[in-house]
C-alpha cells in the first residue's frame, strides 16, 4: 500500500495544512518517507464532534454486533502483517519477530474483548425487584448496568508500535466499551499509525458503523493532543508514557469545565527483591534471567526492571559480579527514537557521576544506540537519594544491597507506586516474603515471585497499572479484559418498562447473562 | 451522656486549643451548648499517621471479621437513639421521626455491606492458572483481587446528619473495604457527630482494631479538611455538599504529589419530563406527587427536583395551577442552617426578578425559614439562560413548557450532569419516552419513571452519582453496595505459592466465593 500521511477524520482524510514531520530510522539515522501533515484544529473538531454523533449509535448496538465488529479489526490487523513488517521495524529499530509477536497480541487483545462481548456478564447487572408490599415505604424495581461513558482520546505510545498505540489496548478496551475513539497517532512511528487506523477504518465500514466511531490525527508536537484532551466531547483518556506527559495531561483534564478521567500509565523502576535462601542458592541462575529482562527490548518497557534489592550475604558477589558481566558484554541496542537515546545517556551518566555509587558495568552508548549499565550502592544511600529510585527508560538498573532483611524492607516501604514487584524466594524464605508481601500489595499494581516482570500476560486477571506514579489512577489496569472498566459508568433505571429496558436488564434475561439479583449472582 | 466537644484521635480526645464553634438551633434561632474545638494541626497529623497504621492491619482482617466490626457500628448507632434525639432534631432543624428514619438507614447501610463482606464474592477474584506448555511461551499463575486503598477522609454533609455524614455511607463503604477512616465533622451538627463518633470508636474497642481505624475531627472552617486531603497518608476522599466545595477538594486532591480521588457528591436539578399522554390524563396526581417530592425535607436534599419539563398541550394548565396551590400553601420550613436559609432566598429572589421568568409561587422566607417557590419559563429562555437550571437547594422548582417534543427533547441533550431524571409517562407517550432514554441515560446516574427522585433506596442496584458536576467521577455510586467499589483497587500475584495469597485467591476456595476462574464465573 501507499502512505498517504494524512489524518483519518471519520471517513474522510485529514488535508495537507499543519506542521509536517516525519518518521526517523532510529537504527540508521535518517528520515523516512512519507511526509506526515498535523492534523489542523478544525480537524480535531471534526474528528470529536463525529465522535459524538456516533456514541450513541455505538451504545446502542448490541454487544454481540459489537464483538464481531472487534473481530473485524483483528482480521484487518493481521491481513495487514507485510505492510506493518515493511514500515515498522524502520520506524522503531525493532526486529521483525517482535512486530510480528506484537501484532498477534495486539490482534489478540480485540479477540478477548470480543469473547467478553459474547459472553457479556461483564456488564454488571444488578436487579432488585420492587417490594410493594414493604413497609413503611414500598420498595420501587430498580436496575442498574455499565454504560459507555462516550469519546475516549487515546494516545499512541512510542515503545509499542502495535498493542499500546492506534489500534492498542486502550483503543480496543473503548470501543468494546462502546466509546468511539479519538486516536492520536505517536510521531516515532506514523507509517505504522496510519496502517493501523485504516484497519479500524476498513472495519467500521465493513460493519456499517458511523463513521464517527473512530478517526486518527496525526501531530509531531503536543498541541493537537492538548485541544483533544480539552474537547468537550472527550470524555476520557488513555495514555502511555512518560511521567510528565502523563501528568501535563492529567493537569488538562483536571482544569476543564467538565474534569474527565485520564488513564495514564507512566511506567516504573519494577523492583526485584532477592531473599537471602535464593540468592545463596541460585545466584547466577536469577542473575542470568535478570539480565534477559532488562535487556530485552533495550530496556524500553513500561515493566523493564530498574533496582534489584538484595541482603549482604552468600551469593551476592556472585550474582553480582554474573549480572555484570552479563550487562556488560551485551551490545548497544537500538532505541526507539533520538530522544529516547539521549534521555537514556543522560540518566546512565548522572548515575555514574554520583559518588555514592558504583559503576559494575557500563558499554558504550552512542547515537541512537543504548547500552546497559548497572550500577551498586548501599541500600542506605538509596533510602536517602531520591534519584536512584527514579526510572531510567532503557537497560539500566541499580543494585543496592541492604545490611539485612529488615532495612531490605524498609528499601520496599519507601517505594513510589509501581506496576510491579517481584519476590526471588526460596522455600527458607518464606517467612521474610510473608513479611514483605503487605508491604509490596499496598504499592504495587502486581506482585510476581521467581518470574521476571516484563512480557504482560492479557488476560482476565493480569493488573497493568499500579499506585501513583506508576499509573494515574491504580485503581484501573490498562491490560486484560478489566481494561474495559474505565470507560463505563453504572446507570440504574427505577420503575421502568420491561420494553424500554437494556436487554442486560429485561426481566427474561435474554442475553442469559450472570446478574446480581437480590445481591445474589444468579444467570436466570 | 455528655458531649466533651474534642475531636476522637484515635483512642484519644482531642485538646482545646483549635477555633471553637457551636452548633445552632435553626428553629429557635439560638446557639447551642457545648463548645466545640477545632482539631489543632498535630491532632489532624497524628489522625492520619494512626490511619496509616492501621490500614495494613484492617486489610489483614478477615473479611468475616470486617463484617462483625460492621455490625457492632450499626448495634452502637441504633443503641443512641435518644441521645440522638436529644440533640440531632436541635441541630438541624429536621423532626425526631426523620431522625429515627435516617438512624435506621445509617445502621442498614452498616448492615448490609456486613453482608457483602460475609456473601464475599464483591472483590471480583479472577484466576488465570499456569499453561506451563504453551508455545512459545509458557503462561505463568495469575491471580487478581480488589484490596483496599488505605486511609479516607469522609466529609460530613449538612443534609443528612446521620445517613451521609460521620457514620454514613462514605464511612460504612470505606470501613467494608478495609480503609481506615478519618471523619471531618459537619460545623452544622457537631454533637451529632460526636455521638456517631463515639458509637464507632465502641465498635472498635469492642473489636479490638487498632485505635487508627477511625477518627473524627471537628473544625468550623475549611483548614482542618484542607490539611486532610493534602496529608500524604490519605488515598481518597469521600463528599457530600455544595459544588464549590467539592471542586475545592478536588483541586487540592489534584495538586497533591501523589494524586488522590475525590468523590464529591454536588447535587443536581433532578429534571422531571411530563410527557404529553400522562399530563393530559393526571395532571392532579402528578402535581400533588411532585409537590409533595419537592417540600419534602424543605427540598434539602440531592435528589429534589428543580426543573419541570412539559409540553404545552392539555393539561398543562392544570397542572401548573395545581403544583402552584400545593407549593403556595405550604408552610415555610425551617432550613438546616442560617446560611443554606440565607442561599435559598437569594437564589429564589434571582430567579423572581427575572424579566423572562413569571413567578406561580413564592411563600414568604424569612429568617431560618424556607417557603417553597415554583417559577415558570418557556423552553427557549431555560435552553439560552444557565442560570434557569442552577440547583436553589431547598423547596424551589421551575417549570418549563416547551412548544413541542422536539423542545423537550432539546432541553434534555443540554442538561449538565444529573444524580436522576424522572420521566411521567403514559402507554401512549412509550415513543416519545424510548427517545428520550438514550439521552438521560448519557447524562444522569438514575433515570425513573412514574416516580419522584428523593428517596434513594440503599440497595445493589442503587446508582447515586451522576456525570459532572452531580458527582465528581460519576463512574461510582455513593449508595447502595456498589459503593465500595470507590475505595479498592485490583492487585494481580503471579505465581505466588498458595499459602501466601489472600484466600480469597487461593486454590481450594476456602471462603466458597464466586470467581471468575479463565474468564468464566464459578463458585469452586
Amino acid at each position: 500500500m501507499s502512505w498517504m500521511g494524512l489524518s483519518l477524520i471519520g471517513a474522510e482524510r485529514g488535508e495537507p495544512g499543519g506542521p509536517t514531520f516525519t518518521g526517523w530510522n532510529p537504527a540508521e539515522g535518517v528520515a523516512l518517507e512519507p511526509r506526515f501533515h498535523g492534523a489542523r484544529p478544525q480537524e480535531v473538531e471534526r474528528a470529536c464532534v463525529l465522535a459524538e454523533q456516533a456514541a450513541p449509535t455505538l451504545a446502542a448496538l448490541p454487544s454481540r454486533q459489537r464483538a464481531v465488529f472487534l473481530e473485524h479489526i483483528a482480521e484487518a490487523l493481521l491481513a495487514a502483517e507485510a505492510d506493518f513488517l515493511a514500515v515498522t521495524p524502520k520506524e522503531t529499530g525493532l526486529p521483525p519477530a517482535r512486530i510480528q509477536g506484537e501484532l498477534g497480541r495486539a490482534a489478540g487483545q480485540f479477540r478477548q474483548f470480543a469473547r467478553l462481548l459474547e459472553e457479556g456478564s461483564w456488564v454488571d447487572a444488578r436487579i432488585d425487584r420492587a417490594l410493594p408490599e414493604r413497609r413503611p415505604l414500598p420498595r420501587p424495581d430498580l436496575r442498574s448496568v455499565l454504560r459507555p461513558v462516550g469519546p475516549v482520546a487515546v494516545f499512541g505510545a512510542s515503545n509499542f508500535p502495535l498493542a499500546f498505540s492506534v489500534a492498542g489496548g486502550d483503543t480496543a478496551s473503548a470501543l468494546a466499551a462502546g466509546c468511539p475513539v479519538v486516536a492520536k497517532a505517536h510521531p516515532a512511528h506514523p507509517a505504522t499509525s496510519e496502517r493501523a487506523g485504516l484497519a479500524i477504518r476498513a472495519a467500521v465500514v465493513a460493519c456499517g458503523l458511523h463513521e464517527g466511531v473512530f478517526s486518527l490525527l496525526f501531530d509531531a508536537g503536543t498541541e493537537v493532543g492538548a485541544s483533544l484532551v480539552s474537547h468537550p466531547a472527550i470524555r476520557a483518556v488513555g495514555f502511555t508514557g512518560s511521567r510528565g506527559g502523563g501528568r501535563a495531561l492529567m493537569a488538562l483534564a483536571a482544569a476543564r469545565p467538565v474534569p474527565i478521567p485520564v488513564f495514564a500509565e507512566m511506567g516504573s523502576i519494577n523492583p526485584i527483591f532477592l531473599l537471602p535462601e535464593a540468592l545463596a542458592a541460585r545466584p547466577q541462575a536469577m542473575a542470568d534471567a535478570l539480565a534477559t529482562s532488562i535487556l530485552q527490548g533495550a530496556g524500553q518497557f513500561c515493566t523493564s526492571p530498574g533496582l534489584l534489592v538484595a541482603v549482604e550475604g552468600p551469593g551476592y558477589e556472585v550474582f553480582r559480579a554474573r549480572l555484570a558481566e552479563k550487562l556488560g558484554a551485551a551490545s548497544a541496542a537500538p532505541m526507539l527514537t533520538p530522544a529516547i537515546a539521549e534521555r537514556f545517556r543522560e540518566g546512565v551518566s548522572r548515575l555514574a557521576a554520583r559518588t555514592d555509587t558504583r559503576t559494575c558495568a557500563r558499554g558504550e552508548s552512542k547515537a541512537a544506540l543504548g547500552a546497559a549499565a548497572l550500577f551498586e550502592a548501599e541500600a542506605r544511600v538509596v533510602l536517602a537519594e531520591r534519584a536512584l529510585t527514579e526510572e531510567v527508560f532503557g537497560s539500566c538498573a541499580v543494585l543496592t544491597v541492604a545490611r539485612d532483611a529488615a532495612e531490605l524492607v524498609r528499601v520496599a516501604s519507601r517505594l513510589e507506586g509501581q506496576l510491579t514487584a517481584t519476590v526471588m524466594m526460596d522455600a527458607g524464605d518464606t517467612a521474610l516474603a510473608a513479611e514483605l508481601l503487605p508491604t509490596l500489595s499496598d504499592r504495587v499494581g502486581r506482585v510476581l515471585m521467581n518470574g521476571v516482570p516484563t512480557g504482560v500476560e492479557v488476560c482476565p486477571a493480569m493488573v497493568h497499572g499500579g499506585p501513583f506514579p506508576a499509573s494515574s489512577d491504580g485503581r484501573f489496569t490498562a491490560v486484560g479484559t478489566g481494561a474495559i472498566r474505565r470507560f463505563v459508568r453504572p446507570v440504574c433505571f427505577q420503575d421502568v418498562p420491561d420494553a424500554l429496558l437494556p436487554p442486560e436488564l429485561r426481566e427474561a434475561n435474554p442475553l442469559h447473562l450472570w446478574r446480581t439479583v437480590e445481591g445474589v449472582l444468579k444467570q436466570e
